[in-house]
């Protein structure tokens, strides 16, 4: 259960509006690596797991403090949005920075939404739930977190790049830092993970069931080596389990398939002779 | 550019048609972590890298590994569909078996599809590009493809619990295989770069810039204090720049935000009392 | 069954063309609240209502109205696309006016459409069925049918604010008027539903089912009290079957939940000992 | 900024595993009118809303209180899932019961999530932001609230028809009673609202402006005339400012529309002769 | 402008409620190649077509003919879900019919539409406007509709293969009649453009600006000479411009490609020795 | 089984980087009509095709080839986008040039790919599946493949008209070509099949099973009669095998349908009296 108080978690209050920085924003709020994405995929990850007390903490302190990173974003992209002309661009355009901002800015954030944040990104793609996952595999999901903060950082810092807005480059360096904790963090927690089970996701499935001849080669299947000066082409494999071999010429392992004709109730091309109508298998 | 061969990398059998499953198989075709997501995500990655040719080459060759692993899928579930029985479901009913079947496949199998592999998950939804992500920092890139061989192995060994068809474990079991050498591969690549940069992506932004009071904090946001028995919790950040925190009490940093009133154009609500029609903010 | 006359309900041409203004219209065309989600949900509403004939006729009345909305709307963006220039933009960029349009009109009218409307919103996402709904139960969809027509007149609107052609604005004097009619026919039928059943949607379902202890109680959960000063927080309620309470200090009425273990073929995380691999649980 | 406590908000235990129910109960918790539409919907509203105090705190409560039932949700979800049967469904359609299971649940709760809810309602589809919407203007946006908790209200009850589980039962009857109160919660916001403005929204555009002679007309586009019977073909106006009339011969306003051909380098269709390539507008 | 009477166009009644076939037959109303697909494909097609008025009147003839087919798919499905039942699965599986359509029908049929047709396909995918197309150029459009046409009535067909309910079939005969008739009339239309320009789409691009070494030739990129047995691999081409040749062993024209590096703002992968930060282009 | 070589098919080096055309130019890799939509189309149909030899290895020869357009348009968007400016669109509206540049780019394109390509249209929507299809039905899927020839064609050459880059021109000489060629092949191997078989889709379906009496009549349901000038409207049907009438004033075949109540348990609108709960039906 959840408890809301209205103070920010941290400053988000731009120096001046700018409606066409507002649309950029929408990116780490509502893109696929936004902070919709993460508070959602931590929490569901909380709820599912079905294991140690301290893992399902670990995720609900992290995804509640998303909630508020949420809000911080909503919070600035309408402050951003603050007063946006509205109006006749072909007329607006004679003004080069009014016709740019008319021109440039999200119109569902002028038609739509009336000056508000909305659940999208940067080029007005909805939300979905399609960019998260939990999978009741704290490895497998523990390596998803640290790629959607690795992906988040590296928006969140580009977006720096592209404003001087000093009211915005502080609620970024906020949240860019809070970036840098949550990757140190889902780093340690992978480090605790791997040193219990193995590297490979899922540790439980027996190694001799898979076709170990292939577990550690790596097949070169665009022409050229370069691939075979990287670490992953010869030595120990990194679960200790195996040797990395570079398979330079790859072949196949298997014939051409022959796929069996169609029935005739699918109504498939069936050539050269197409037998005509039948009845259905059941009858 | 591409070639094609005929011949399959591996086999892809069956020993009896079974179109349920060829219906959950569709997971690891067309699913978030399937092969459509890693062929394509590689390829793209490949594509647009702007820098050392042994990484660039690494990509090519395993998004083009990736694509025979959709046709493997795809001749496999075809044959799962072999002779799949049509017909009404509830005359069917009277035989459990075929009931079942009928009542459990993918409807689209027959009607869409002919018989033949979708680009969908097992529930049906069509594979989107919103899945997949190349970013051009390749550590951001690289966590994010071993999140997908961890997830994507992890499917893939619970379908080979639910089979007991020796042709179908035959083909997971080189899957598997695979997913286990690119996740050692993927692991190899990581520590090759993080061993250049360092763990925080992306490595490049000057640390000063970031609000760094709170690089190394853990805030306690979920009542219950188990979070701190975790490696985040104290001791040294994993990227040696600092020391973890936690915060057993986080409060907000910031005040109760009051947003301007809205301009009367966008015909927002205004209480308590409303202007009427005034003219929009540019003529 | 339908049938179509070529004249349009209402005159649907502009004093002149506007690309960009053709790309903002595209909003009340295919958007969420646009004339493709009102016709289609009418309609739906209509086919699958199952009793009194009177309301059924009103669905299907409004339904096919809202086709002839569809039809004007992509008469007015056909001609507001009219001669629209392509080329070159940074050439372009040259002449601001020319640059402002090249620059912010959707590209798809250009390259996609050949000039014509096109099912999207003003952002150019594809209209989606997941936006519209038809329940079975008429209190339900007429207060649905109510929210669609208020946040429609509502974008109508702001869409008259932002031109000055007198051509656009006569067409959207004519939608905004019949918005205002539809607003009060719901009103009005959702009025003789009331009258007859209750306002709490569904009015079948016996109250004694209900934990009936928290059916009239608000829940202060974002702290501080402003929202005790609403008609919802004391006083009858609106069903007049019970007194508003407001609870400043709410409470969980449930413990810590605590998760089972996950079976083994699951292969998630189970800590601290993970079992290792066991046949699933039918053989 | 929220905190979360790790107590439900009510119980969310059921009497044994149902992984079909699961299924079901998938549509509200992340279908379109489940409850991460309403979570996300309120505080967006809340978050945006530039006006009295008073509803944005309304906002901020309820919408705080819906995270609260995610969590309720997935947590049922979770435990219904408990153990669920995975393996070879034709073996086990010998056993009706066994195969029903196997048949029926959504295989992406054993392959994907791991026995876990996801977002994603019944029949599988991810949850989507275009369910929802915060438009600035309260009228509109109450109306919207008002329809989700009829709607969600609707379907709670009839999942409530589709079980005997006392467990899951009593949780239903606990959501069904906060439907109840929301349902006479946003009833009694929107009698404030239109006690203040009106009832057509937005109420700030001046009437004058529309094309009033079409302002209460009722237009009968479906032969029959038994939509003359409803309260909205004769008598006052709901919004008092006018007199509904019933039109039983609607006509078109408008004449034919005849489009301007085609600029050479759109390529589009130009009959009967079609003129070879020209260069584009601009050069 | 529409007008609607309310007779179908044809019968749409089943001699018995079927949930099951109802869920499939969704896919010719909802699916990719639905009437959904074609009323607003054909619509959209007239609305916006710049030209010859029979053509015009052609496609409002057939898109408003569509519109009378979802009614009577719509009709159809409601009744096919007459009283279908609900309740405990797994009580139910003890009649095995019973069980089979508990399990087998679409759960949204039950708990969001209330027993009425949905806008979505046979695995309850939403509609969506991404299915079609309007381009302004008449034979490409032609040659969509006839594919729709085409991959429709396969569906219907198949469709008509999984019943013996004689009402339902007597219903898809209608369908497919007229697919048949469609089918007949695209092509006849597709004719008529054939013959006053080309074959090739658009014909009005100058055939001297295009690479024309290629434009007949064909490459063999699958291993295997099979394909050159075809129409396609020599004589004269379709559009008698040119000779069609067979490429058994093609090769790149171009070198391989090498990316210039990224600037320094996208924080990019800069390998081996990646600069440190630097201000963004513009400052 | 495919293998890659570093080349590319054709050249695709611009004069000069144009992030805007850029943007535009994805629309032939990521749109409905793209590369990755005829790749992903091809492939599908050849992996699933149950028949002769030949029209498989066309498919993936040609399947194969697209994957090589998919690389050559993602290395000229990479290059269309080298040195992008990124910064503040206010200050950089100063320079008309630089502002319609940073206005009119996709903001994705800095932010999330880092300057590659993406998996996505011209407005940014990522490519779905549900764009293409493979059906089993060879002469179904080459009209398919037909269309996406001709629409990609279309598309090709609109975006050659927006352009006067050399090098960009040159390119798109080249795809435009193949499209030239594709649309050839698939017209021959469509008059192949037509040969065998007949024109209407499918064959095998016998006729007189259909409602004969329609199956060649043209209803003119939208008022005017120019559509009686067609082809389509008198003399032989196309696949000869009927003459074409023209029904100038079409009416309905069946009665106005009326749907039985609803069953209690669906809560569904009962008028004029609605029963109280009752159990639901298998209790």
């Amino acid at each position: 259960m959840f408890y809301h108080v209205k103070e920010l978690q941290y400053h988000a209050k731009p120096e001046r509006p700018d409606p066409i920085y507002a649309k950029k924003l929408q990116e780490v709020l509502g893109g696929q690596f936004g902070e919709i994405s993460v508070a959602l995929q931590y929490l569901f990850q909380g709820w599912s797991f079905r294991g140690d007390e301290k893992y399902r903490d670990l995720l609900m302190d992290t995804g509640t403090e998303e909630l508020a990173h949420i809000e911080m974003l909503s919070t600035m992209i309408a402050r951003l949005l603050d007063g946006a002309p509205v109006g006749d661009l072909e007329e607006a355009a004679k003004d080069p920075v009014l016709g740019a901002i008319l021109g440039g800015m999200n119109p569902q954030h002028a038609i739509v939404s009336g000056l508000g944040a909305m659940p999208v990104d940067s080029v007005g793609n909805p939300w979905t739930a399609s960019y998260i996952n939990a999978s009741g595999n704290l490895l497998a999901d523990f390596r998803m977190n640290l790629t959607y903060e690795s992906q988040g950082r590296l928006q969140a810092v580009r977006l720096y790049e592209m404003t001087n807005d000093r009211g915005v480059k502080d609620m970024l360096s906020f949240l860019i830092a809070r970036d840098t904790m949550h990757q140190n963090m889902w780093k340690a927690a992978i480090a605790e993970l791997e040193a219990q089970e193995n590297i490979v996701v899922p540790s439980t499935f027996p190694r001799e069931l898979e076709k170990q001849e292939v577990s550690y080669a790596f097949f070169n299947l665009s022409r050229g080596e370069e691939s075979s000066q990287g670490r992953w082409a010869s030595g120990p494999s990194m679960d200790r389990m195996g040797q990395f071999t570079y398979v330079a010429e790859p072949y196949p392992f298997a014939k051409k398939p022959k796929l069996n004709p169609p029935p005739p109730y699918t109504h498939n091309t069936m050539l050269p002779k197409t037998p005509r109508h039948q009845p259905p298998s059941m009858y």
